[in-house]
Formats: C-alpha cells, structure tokens, sequence
C-alpha cells in the first residue's frame, strides 16, 4: 500500500473497540509490522456495566473508567470526535482541539465500532429535559442532580408542589440499564434522605416506566419477577405497559394522558445508530446498523470492518447477536484476527459465539443472573456479579480500588458532595405543556425566552384573579422587561399550546444586548410598545 | 426578640463558618435554645490544605470534601447564593434554586464567615485566561486542562508552536497556595507524561512566578531556600522578582515585557474581599476587610460576628492574624462562645491565640514545616503534614478512605482520566495581545467574534506573502462569514492593539441567528458588504 507499514484505524473506545485494539496489540508481538490508531471522545474506556454505582458514589468516581494511554500502550490515541470518513480516500477527518484546524488520519483497514447514541427526536420535550444514561458524564450529571434536587427540597418548606417535584424520580427504560439506574437511584435518594434535616423518606418517589408486561426481557421471566418484586418492595414504583410519551422541565407525560409531576426524569430508550454510521455510504439494516459479512468486514467491502452496537452481527443461529459486553469482545477477536490475516496473510475466522449468559445488579446486595443453564437471584447473583465483573475490568490497580472502595462502602454512609460545573445553562430550549407556568409573577426575572413553536398565555392579577391579557406565537419573545430594568416578572406565562422555546440566561442576553447595538433596540421597542399597550389597557402582558 | 427561638445565620462554609456552627452544636447540647442555620454555595466542606492533591487525583475526587449535612446534622443548611443582608430587619436573601423565587432568612445573630475570592479584574486577560485555584470545581477543571493539554500535544505532531504552549504550565504566587500547587502540578504532569507517546518529558516546562525575591515568604528563609532548591531540583523553573502582568489564550505576559507561550496558567493572587462584604455598610479596614472588636463582633454592631479572611481579627501583639485554618478555627471558637454568651448570658471571651506554626507540602513525599519553633524540612516534615492534617480532617470514615488513597497511591500509577463536563465554552470573552492571531486561513470557522476594545488586523495571502488589508475597531465584528456558509477562514486575523474580544460558539450563533431576524439580517447584511468590498478591492476581511 505505502513504503510505510499500514495502520488500522479504529473508532469508538467502548467494548468492540478497544478490545479490537487489545487483540490487535497482541498480535503485533514483535513483528512490530502495522500501527494502530484509535480515535475516541474521551481518553478513558468507561466500564458501563459498573456506572450506574457512580450515582450512589459506592465506588470511586473515575474507578469506573480506565484510561485508554495504560490500557493500549502501543495505539496511538485521538482524543478526538470523528467529523467525517472518505472511504474512497481512505482517510478519516476528526475534530479541531485547542486550534481549530482539521487532523487527517489515513488508514489501510477501519474499524467501525462507535456503538450507539440515545437519541430523543421525536418525542416532545424529551431532547431538551430528559436526561441520557450512556457515558461517565451522564452518571455524573445525574448525581450532581439528584444531590441538587434533595437540597433545594430540604429548604423549599412552602411550595408543596415544587417539593414534589423535586422529590419523585422517573426512570423509563426496563431493560437492564434502566433497571439497574433505577436500584441505583432508588438505594441513593432513600440512604441519602435521612440525612437531611426536613425530609421524610416517606415524601421521596421513585418510578419505573416500561412499556411491557414484565421488566428484563431479557431474562427468564422467573427472573424478571424476582426482580420487580425486589425493586417493589425496596420503594420502586412498577409502571408497566406504560409508555413515555413526552416531557417538560417540570413532569413526565404518559401515553393516555397521566402525568407525573418530577424534575428528573432519566430515559435509557431509544438507542439510535451514531450520526457518522448514518451518513456513510455502506449498506444498513433496518434499524441503520451496518450489515456485515460472516467474518465481520462490513457487506462488499475488505477494508472496512464493523462490530458492537453499531453493526447487525448475525450469530450461528440466524439471530442477531445482543448489544452486550460478552459479544462486543467475542467479535473484536474476530475482527483483530481477520485484520491481520488480511495484512499479513493467513485464514480468516467466523464469529460463532453463542453467548453466555446475562446478569443485572439491582443494587444493595442483590442481581439476578441467568448462566450456563442456570437462573440465580438474590445475594449469591449479586457476589457472582461483583466478582465476575471484577476480574473481567482490566488493570489490578483498577481492580484493587473498585475492591477497596467496595469493602469500605459496606460500612459507611452514603456520599452527598453534590460538585457543581460549569454551573449555569447557556442559551437553551425548554419545552413545557398546556397548563404549565414558564414563570409567575413575582418571581426574578432571570431569562428571556423565544417561542419557536405552540402558544403562550400571559396572565395578570385583576379584580376577578388572574386573567388571560394576551397570547403570544412562534417568534415572538417574552420576559424581555424584567432583564432590561433588572426588577421582578409583573405577570405570569403559562403554555397554552404545546410550547418550544429559546430561552437565554440574564447574564448573556445582557452580555449580547451590550454589543449588538440591533438585539438591543429592537428589545427596547418592544419594551416600549408593551408598556404603553399595558397602560392603556391596564397592564397588557409579561415582561 | 421572639415567640421562637433566636436564630444564628452564618453565611460561608469554609473553616471559619464551619467550625463556628461545629461549636454551636455542641454548646446547644440539650437545651436546643437556639437555632442554627449556615448557608454556603456547595453543600460540602472543602479541606483547603488538600485541595492540591486533587490535581494529581492521588487521593480520591470528593475525599478532599466532606458533605457538611454529615458535620453539622443540627444545623439547617441552605445551599444558595447570598444575594444581599439588610442588616436593619436583620434578614438575608438567598438566591433562587430551581424556581426563580427569593427566599428570605431571619436572624438573631449574623457571623460573616464568606472568606476571600480570587479576583483578577485590573489585569489585562486575566479575568478570561488565568484559573483561580480557591475551590473544589477550580482544581478538578485545572485538572482535566491539563490531561487535555497532554492529550492534544501527544496528536499535535506537525505544530511545534503550539506544542510548546501546549507542554508548558505556568503558575502565579510564591505563597503557601501557589506552591503547593506547582509542586503537585510539576509531579503529575512529569510523572503522566512518561505514559504518552509522542511525549518527552523533556518538552515539559513548569514555571513558577513570584514577585519577591524567595518563595515563602510566610516561613523561615532556610525552609524556604529548601524548598526553592527541592522545586527546582524536580524540574520547576523558578522566576522570582517577576510580576506576571497580563495574559492571553496563549500567553503570559510578564512585567518587563518577556512572554511565556502556555495555554495554562493558573494564579493564586490577588485575594480580593468577598462582593458582598464590599456592599455592606459596615466597618472595614485598608484591603476591605471587616474591622472587628476583641472578642469579634464587627466594629459599632453586636449582632453582626466576624471572622477567618474576611476579617480583620487581630492578635495579642496587635499585628492582623494570618489568613491560616488554625486561625479560623480558634476564631470560631471565640465567636461561637460569645454568641452563646449574648444569647444566654454570660461572659465573653476575647481572641487571644498566637499560631503554632506553619507547614507546607512539596509533593512527592517532601514539606516544609516550622512547629514550635523547630524547623523541618524533607520526609519528616512530609509525614508530620499528612499526620496533623488527617487528624485534623473531620470524621472517621474520610480520614480512612484518604488513608486508603494515600497507601494505594503509594504503588499505582498517576490517574488519567480526563472528564469533560458540560465541554463548549458558552458566548465568552477572550483577551489578545499585540502579534497574536485570533485564527488562521484556512481554520475552521467554528466562533464570530464581536470586537469590545483594541484593534484587529485582517490579513490576506498576495504575492507578497500575508499582508494586512482591513483594519477593524471596537463594535466591529469578525468571522461571520465562515459561520453563515460554514466553510474554512479565507483570511488571518491577527491582535494590533491589546484586543479583547466577545466569541459566540458557531452552535449557539446558529440558534439565535434563527430566531431573532433583526440579528441575522444585520450579519447577512455584514457578509454582503464585505464580499463586494473584498471582491473589489481582492479580499478585503476575514470571514
């Protein structure tokens, strides 16, 4: 191919991938005869089916993760998202760093393993409210806000509905991720609770949608019972044959109308292809993975080869292989192997595994696992657990600080340091549903909202309540006033219709305002015109 | 004053206001007379002296915290902001939480605990470039900088420049702060280094700036000498008698007109009052702080206690006491006592204590340490610092999960795992001196600056090589066109006067040029212009 030695690039550093990488590192032995590169978001391999524990923080925060540089000393690592791939050129463009220009990285055999996104298009409000359980900074961002919940609701005393808001958690998804965030979750908030002054443990919620009959599909249903009977009688609400159907920053909507009122709400479905797979010029499934070939290159291509969540891999028996650990790796042997045998020479193998077994936490010292025949619950399912995903983490340094931090969890309390980053949200979306405030009157006026889409009523205080003195429309903006003369909102919005905005944070838009003379003005007649409208008709509409 | 118990407010949680509400639960005992209430920004106590170590991640995440509901289970914790103290309805305002409404606290007795901030307003580009080190969020982002700034130099092979800004880490203040950060700082970048490829130690450069002529300026000279050899000894290039100046995103500036090019640089100076110390109509001293009696009310107030480094306490020679832990603690004392006092009657006593001495961490197993008048330096010290600081630590179970950090640290290698949170930077301000380039051509075209001071040359490829061919001043914009057609810079710009910058992320550009028309008709306008003008005149500005 080239006077140099080929390299195998690889993208996405999650099972397939960085197994992919490990095979191929062992194989390179001495002949030291092709490189490896290894293309990855973040420079860690996140062990997922550990980071559920990093909500209750039972182990070390990062003892989750392993850092790709120790795990793969021989790859050369782009931590880097990838921007595109010329597959005629052989050449795949990542993402500008602290300058932004383009790297290119030219490969002889790509390995496409960048898993799945949770992807919430579709369904109203969920992109902007709901919160993914994928990567360590999901885990994080979830604990730093069940922490921030709990103590707002410590001193919310006089706003019974806020309070119970902040205090119930829905988790939709009843396969093994949401099954085992809502363990998690529900083990946390309830330890967690009793440490704070001005909460009842009795006041918290915690909720499981599912959309089927039964929980863990699968599983045995004898498993999948024990399991709902477990989380039960630990304080989970069982919403089965349930579906989400919508979201706002303020409850969860149910298909048939129910709604749940909670300021978080986590959702493990639906996982979607990742963005690049979409946009490559390769045949698909159905559900937009790549369709590979029994020996894992990608269908009608040598030099492109596909395996873990991204790819349909169809096992021996004509099914699709599941989107799980035991697979991913089983198939990057595969693929290291054929790599190889394609460099150097050699036979190439066919995936056949048939799969082991499956096993789900359901926290505090209790799994349910189902393995070589065999169906286990309980606390033997739980060490079995622990011990086997234990010895399956690479590195012993990892493996002894997951241990220790395992063994000194037994006997102390739950961890509450809720960390604060970055702090404030930047320009954002919000979605609320008819009946929902935007804000009331009175409170600080702290944004400026855009409707993009839906209807929004503007309601003041007169001799017979509050009542309805104007609508606003897609384009039209409210909540401008407040933030001009820095004073409190003098009337309420409420969703009217199914409502998008923009909504921007006060420091920006002033930050904004400053500089664009335009944004500035234009805000200002607005301002002005509301205000005469409003004298004129006593008081016209929110600011 | 009430039907109800009087209530003490303190506001700040560090050690001053910590070990005052400490002391107040325990003189509360069985009477329950009073109340309690502490309101703090995060909901957990930071262990300063161990914050450096946070960088190295030598001791667990949170481990250098202690969530403060677990310290003080008697007292009512509020985690807000303080917006404001009206001192005659004795009432403090917090900031809002999930709903944008104030809440409001009575007190009987107000103790001023808020410490210091770290406020770099004055100097050129510090505001925007340097990182303070004062708080739990500050040390963990410096920490993730840094694994980032490795991780990009380690693919950054054909950039030498930015390379070298890249693998150089400055550090501003010589005091207790900034050497133990520089200290932690050198030994985790060295030690982390050897794990890339692609990456000579070598290439490292850790500069650590102080404007006096030794380090320590709090300690014996011999210890301080010690400490400047053993810095310097593990790679520390030491700049005394230097004043840094000003700073860009590449650069730091010193007096006297010599540049470092870094694209870290952290600053533990100046330590400014607290903002809303500033507001009140209080007594205060030269440097702002809180003029205090002998037994620590504030000057002319007997409702109103003062304490740690927002105050001026001073001691039994009549010289202001040290901005040190042991300090703030025996203050606390002093105010907790004589709180108690006024609430119930009795005596008051006044402050009194003298220090017991000093101790500073080198890393790497090495401290300095000055105790009852001896002077230690090398292990002894070392041992002796992590022995009094962990015995200082409050509570069992995080004195034994530090301990256990601090033993398997001792065998395994440094941790790498970089965490990315919340990852674009929002609209921000950016600050550049004279010579540098706000981007190339051919750079992506990923931000729209808008000019707020200074001056900016654009500069295009002719025959000549590069030549300027605008100039551009304050109200100005640039680097819309690439966000409008989304293609590649077609022209440099570079800083010709100190020039300070507002950059909108091309995202959040995108959102508003949507929905606000006025914005986006004046930037197409903006583009037009210019494409005509460049087009006669060949290339008149940078999109």
């Amino acid at each position: 191919m080239s006077a140099h030695r080929p390299r195998v690039v690889i993208l996405g550093g999650g099972f397939g991938g960085v197994y992919t990488a490990l095979e191929l590192e062992r194989a390179l032995g001495r002949r030291d005869d092709f490189e490896i590169a290894l293309v990855n978001r973040e420079n860690y391999f996140v062990f997922q089916p550990m980071l559920p524990e990093v909500i209750s923080g039972s182990i070390g925060l990062t003892d989750v993760v392993n850092p790709l540089r120790e795990l793969l000393p021989r790859t050369e690592l782009h931590v880097r998202d990838v921007e595109s791939v010329d597959l005629d050129a052989r050449r795949v463009t990542t993402s500008p760093g602290f300058r932004p220009h383009a790297h290119h990285l030219a490969y002889d055999h790509l390995v496409l393993a960048l898993g799945n996104v949770t992807d919430f298009r579709g369904l109203p409000g969920l992109p902007e409210h709901a919160r993914p359980f994928k990567n360590l900074g999901d885990a994080l961002g979830l604990r730093n806000h069940v922490i921030r919940a709990l103590e707002e609701a410590a001193v919310e005393q006089d706003d019974p509905e806020l309070r119970r808001e902040l205090l119930t958690f829905v988790v939709a998804g009843g396969g093994f991720s949401g099954v085992e965030v809502v363990a998690e979750l529900n083990d946390f908030v309830r330890a967690a609770a009793r440490r704070y002054r001005g909460l009842d443990p009795a006041e918290l919620r915690v909720v499981l949608l599912h959309s089927q009959a039964r929980i863990l599909p699968e599983m045995d249903e004898r498993l999948a019972l024990f399991a709902q009977r477990l989380l039960q009688r630990r304080g989970v609400e069982l919403r089965l044959q349930t579906r989400l159907q919508a979201a706002s920053g303020h409850e969860a909507l149910l298909a048939g109308g129910e709604r749940i009122a909670t300021r978080t709400l986590v959702s493990t479905v639906p996982a979607l292809a990742h963005p690049l797979i979409e946009s490559l010029p390769l045949p698909k499934s159905k559900n937009n993975k790549l369709v590979t070939q029994p020996h894992l290159a990608v269908a009608g291509r040598d030099d492109v080869w596909a395996l873990g969540d991204c790819a349909q891999v169809l096992m021996p028996d004509g099914t699709p292989a599941p989107p799980t650990a035991q697979h991913a790796t089983r198939q990057a042997a595969v693929v290291a192997h054929n790599v190889v045998a394609a460099l150097r020479g050699g036979r190439r193998r066919i995936f056949d595994f048939k799969g082991l077994g499956t096993m789900g936490s359901l926290g505090h010292r209790s799994a349910v696992a189902q393995v070589f025949g065999f169906a286990l619950s309980g606390f033997l399912a739980w060490w079995l657990w622990r011990t086997v995903y234990l010895l399956k983490m690479p590195g012993w340094g990892r493996r002894l600080k997951v241990a220790t931090s395992w063994t000194l969890d037994l006997f102390l309390p739950p961890e509450l340091v809720g960390l604060r980053f970055a702090g404030s949200r930047g320009i954002s979306r919000e979605h609320y549903e008819p009946g929902e405030h935007v804000f009331r009157a009175g409170d600080l006026g702290d944004r400026l909202y855009i409707i993009l889409a839906g209807e929004a009523e503007v309601l003041r205080a007169g001799a017979q309540g509050e009542q309805v003195v104007a609508r606003l429309v897609a384009g039209q903006s409210f909540g401008e006033m407040a933030l001009l003369n820095q004073t409190t909102r003098n009337a309420s919005v409420r969703c009217a219709r199914s409502l998008d905005v923009l909504s921007l944070p006060k420091q920006e838009f002033a930050v904004l305002a400053a500089h664009l003379p335009e944004l500035r003005q234009s805000f200002e007649r607005l301002a002005a015109e509301r205000e005469a409208a409003g004298g004129a008709r006593e008081g016209h509409d929110a600011h």
